[in-house]
């Protein structure tokens, strides 16, 4: 897909937005980049907000008009704000993704941008195959031409990825997580342990267990942090152990100094 | 969540990025900006970038500490990139927000973002409960600090509003679609048709029908479109009828003139 898809910037006024829109793109693995009657290009500014994809500035192409841009696509896409569109096939930008994904598999696939000020001519949407819009808030619905780009490239690369994205990383993480087993062998220290330091009453338990297995489990707990918890629990019945180790030599000395 | 998510940007060099950042909040639905010692601000620039997002700048919070940021939050989401994050528990863009979404819920949420060039400290980063990753392309990674926004905070606004989308506009097409009976009458029409006109032959109709059903299904056509194209069969056909006639007539002619 991201070899297929190609972004056109129709009659773009700032070169800022120009740049912007490249390293939207190579971010998101895209590289190619049409430009109709750009106003000033190439242009520092554009350079300058490219920052590290300058590679995609230099091999946009330059076109005269829309349908140059577009000419061996199959399937073109257009931006539009829902206030002023012709009636026409629309999806959310969610919904369009999944299309274009589907369509880049058999072709071209063009999303056409429009001016920052006016958008698409209707003789420009009218090229489209499918439009497109972000639902963006009722307050304020006017995104930016290079931040367009960038969700509707976000939203075709996590089309792409998303099933394949791991749920949680955890094969960054430091140490491996603890096993269940690990867990309730843990939770039978951690009950012995309450019991020994008279917080826990097994005669009147209540839902203490209960409520510090939900807690832990929710923390998901790796091997490590695991033996943290046991050598601390280790200890305190060391301590609890110790005490009764005391008290019964002080009741030996006790019953010797009555003698 | 709009009313109880709050963008930080901590220590941003750039004024453009935090009109850019107002902007897209704005375009999102989300108005609660905190900046945490900003190099430049209040800034012209901010203002020229955050366009018609002007009212966020203005009501936006600048504070000394990150700690005084998110005091009052009870959940604080960081911003990380892959390559330099601590072992932490980190979500992708998409299953964050779901996170986030839920955590709204419950009270005020802060979502950290670090600086143009080098990103959240590590301490910084330990006082999140969760860190968020975009999943950008491998040859760039650096998303630019308007644009990190922009994702989380559209990722945030569909993980709302994505169920109650319209699957298709079709309330604001101008006329309603066809019913599947009326399309059906409509397949009859075309078959006779071009059995009329000779292009299919019903002793070997192959797959004509089946190709044509597949093609106009995939239009989903309107009741005015269908209209149309029922007129021309009609008409179509009435051309036939009138060969068949004319024909007819010229037998007779030519019997009268054999005679």
């Amino acid at each position: 897909m991201f070899e297929s898809v190609r972004i056109v910037l129709v009659e773009p006024s700032h070169p800022g937005n120009i740049g912007g829109v490249a390293r939207a793109m190579k971010n998101m693995g895209f590289s190619n980049l049409v430009l109709v009657k750009p106003k000033r290009f190439p242009d520092e500014e554009a350079v300058w907000r490219a920052a590290s994809a300058v590679d995609v500035l230099e091999r946009a192409v330059v076109v005269d008009r829309v349908e140059a841009a577009i000419a061996d696509c199959h399937f073109v896409v257009g931006t539009s704000a829902r206030e002023r569109r012709i009636p026409w096939p629309i999806l959310d930008s969610r919904r369009a993704a999944e299309q274009i994904a589907v369509q880049s598999q058999g072709g071209s696939v063009a999303l056409l941008f429009g001016r920052e000020d006016r958008g698409l001519t209707n003789e420009e949407l009218k090229l489209c195959d499918l439009h497109v819009n972000v639902p963006t808030d009722d307050a304020y619905r006017s995104l930016n031409l290079a931040m367009a780009v960038q969700i509707l490239c976000y939203e075709l690369r996590m089309t792409a990825l998303y099933d394949r994205l791991p749920e949680r990383s955890d094969e960054e993480w430091d140490a491996p997580f603890a096993t269940k087993e690990a867990m309730q062998r843990f939770y039978q220290h951690l009950e012995q342990t309450l019991i020994d330091i008279e917080f826990l009453d097994p005669a009147a338990p209540r839902q203490l267990m209960t409520r510090l297995q939900r807690l832990y489990n929710r923390m998901r707990i790796d091997e490590m942090e695991l033996n943290i918890l046991r050598g601390m629990l280790t200890e305190t019945q060391k301590v609890v152990f110790e005490r009764s180790a005391l008290r019964a030599q002080l009741l030996t000395q006790k019953g010797q100094a009555d003698e």
